[in-house]
């Protein structure tokens, strides 16, 4: 029998709409690896009842029942208590757990207190599944065949668990793996995609396409049952054929993950000149562990005397061109490289908004230019949206620049 | 009675990871403004039976039920079936509704075809809501007591809806507006916090007290009825005695913005020297719209060479300190500083791992400093957790070095 999987969100923060509730999408892109799905999900307030009738109603349903949240050592952190109460465990102390989180604070000289190891509280009836991104470790239970797990409520935490006990332990309930395959496209948006490969285009209804979009990412994602496999094959091929160039990863990686991989296997450096992304770029960038290799840093020039005299652009060119123009992104991208002495310049420059827009030069606006010892080029993108949606796309198009330029494509 | 109020939200794209539920957050803020809390969420797929039970279950517990999505004409738009089986009502088609469809299809030339007018099938007992947004309608219907509303699952004719006709309507059952206080700390960990202030000197069980912690922040909220109003400004009085300077708002705001209205405000300018940071500090200012008036720019000096060349820290202290000293962070806000000509420069270096650490210098050790005309501070920071954490919590700390620097704290 195909697993049935439920999850439960605690926490006030949630529901007072303070925090938005990533734990479902993130829990469900991880289950469609296994072919499983959410088939509920439930957030609930830090209250002892509520959290218990949840978890109650939810075993009732479901084979695999994920709880979030509330395994802190303050008073609203009831999960325990609350899951206790339905599984009828005793709630002991991990002293391994406690050990490692005491250690942890020797080594951060932080302040230890007893109150502090109330991390350490877990269920007896318990597996404990260590946390490598924070204190409260997770929990796997086994109750009257049901499998429910406890999991820390910050998200890193959340994921970090979930990825590393977890999902191994869902690989056994769940029978048939389906095929699938992602493709991950940063330099086009999802009406581009279409337009290039139309979905009637795919061969047959045995293959299934999703696609699934944030600010400069188009997540593509084919699916089959292992019958269908040579069905699927074709898909696949069919996307590459297309979008091919476009397509940075066939896997769940990170853009930032891909440029510094490409930028160490080529052997080469970066160097950035940030306006409108404010120094957004080299924080992705610096994300990557190891992108030390290879970034070498970055002028963010946000006021236009910086520009001219860290990065060298021409007074007269700022002045006749304004700073939001093809000339100025070259000119900082060329200007970057030459004071950081890398292989490669990065310059950008746009109007994120709200304000700042005039009709020839609107909100949404940027130019992009990446330079290296062949030459440069410049890039024009127009989108609309408020300023984060703004950066975080402007961002994903000039690391795509960088990666396909590294890969010589363009 | 207090209003309970219940979500639940349907559509298989909110639990397969296509789509992020945004309604809990939206609706949660919505309902603050009346001093109304949701008490729980349930996200339920296209599937009738799970629909129904979901929404009786809801009206089970809950004095008002609100159900989003499965309101259009396609095969898995259940939600009507599902709600007028829980309430016993027919399904009729609104005639007025059928007809404005039919206008607007006429007037925008969309070809009119009799399956559309199944978004004007609503519930014999209901009002019908206008969705100036989209085409279907929402609904409100009373039964048994309880207040029912169904909205369209569209963000926008979701959030119209409600804006329109919910909130009018659920304004005659809020009737006692809470007491409530949120103070956000940037300066502290959740455990330094119950530190300084320990749970148990809250006065009285009337008062209740949340904490939500993320990287570098804890957000403290003192709950209260307006009966126990003593209490709670004593509770509210305690929080500023202890922890008032590392209080950053006592409203629901980003750091970044308190620090660039504190700039402002004070006719400051800042610019930035970050090396471990990455730039992800400028981005943070760089959020705010207007930051230009106070962020002149900074260097992301993440080789050794950018930090002597871009910010003249001496290489023979770079030699003898090593990057990550607390003289080689003063020697960055100095000269990130001179070199922008700012108010006040800022200085971040440190040890972001996975790796680089050593038994001296560890990973997520951090120097902070923050220069001015008066002088400079240097801070030290030691942390645990994954690369992105320790990024966060810095840029939480340097934010918050800078407004208390603004703000003549220290």
């Amino acid at each position: 029998m195909k697993a049935t999987v439920e999850l439960v969100s605690t926490g006030a923060e949630l529901l007072s709409g303070r925090t938005l509730n990533t734990h479902t999408q993130t829990l469900a892109r991880y289950l469609a690896e296994l072919g499983l799905e959410l088939s509920r999900e439930t957030s609930a307030p830090d209250d002892r009842i509520a959290i218990r009738d949840a978890v109650r109603d939810a075993l009732a349903r479901a084979s695999v029942v994920i709880v979030t949240g509330g395994l802190g050592p303050t008073s609203d952190d009831v999960t325990r208590d609350a899951v206790a109460e339905v599984v009828g465990a005793e709630i002991v102390l991990h002293t391994a757990t406690r050990e490692a989180i005491r250690q942890r604070y020797e080594r951060t000289n932080r302040i230890w207190s007893e109150k502090v190891s109330r991390h350490a509280l877990v269920l007896s009836s318990a597996d404990v599944l260590e946390n490598r991104a924070g204190l409260a470790p997770g929990e796997a239970i086994q109750w009257q065949g049901r499998r429910l797990f406890l999991l820390p409520g910050p998200p890193n935490e959340f994921e970090a668990v979930l990825q590393d006990h977890v999902m191994p332990r869902l690989k056994a309930v769940a029978d048939v793996l389906p095929l699938q395959r992602v493709f991950q496209v940063a330099g086009l948006g999802e009406s581009d995609i279409v337009r290039l490969l139309p979905e009637e285009e795919f061969p047959g209804p045995d293959v299934s396409v999703a696609y699934c979009a944030s600010p400069g990412l188009v997540e593509i994602r084919l699916s089959a049952l292992p019958s269908a496999a040579a069905v699927h094959a074709r898909a696949v091929a069919l996307v590459r054929e297309r979008l091919g160039e476009w397509v940075f990863a066939e896997q769940r990686v990170d853009l930032e993950t891909v440029v510094v991989e490409a930028l160490r296997a080529a052997g080469k450096t970066v160097a950035l000149a940030e306006s409108c992304t404010g120094g957004l770029l080299g924080h992705r960038l610096t994300n990557v562990p190891g992108s030390s290799e290879v970034f070498l840093g970055g002028i963010v020039a946000y006021a236009n005397a910086s520009k001219i005299r860290d990065l060298g652009v021409p007074a007269d060119l700022l002045e006749r061109e304004g700073a939001v123009s093809p000339e100025v992104a070259l000119a900082m991208a060329k200007g970057v490289r030459a004071r950081f002495g890398s292989d490669i310049g990065v310059g950008v420059t746009g109007i994120a908004g709200p304000s700042g827009g005039t009709p020839q030069k609107p909100v949404g606006l940027v130019y992009l230019s990446v330079a290296d010892e062949a030459g440069a080029k410049v890039e024009e993108l127009r989108m609309g949206g408020p300023r984060a949606t703004i950066k975080q796309t402007t961002s994903q198009r000039a690391l795509d620049m960088v990666r396909r330029r590294v890969a010589a494509v363009h």
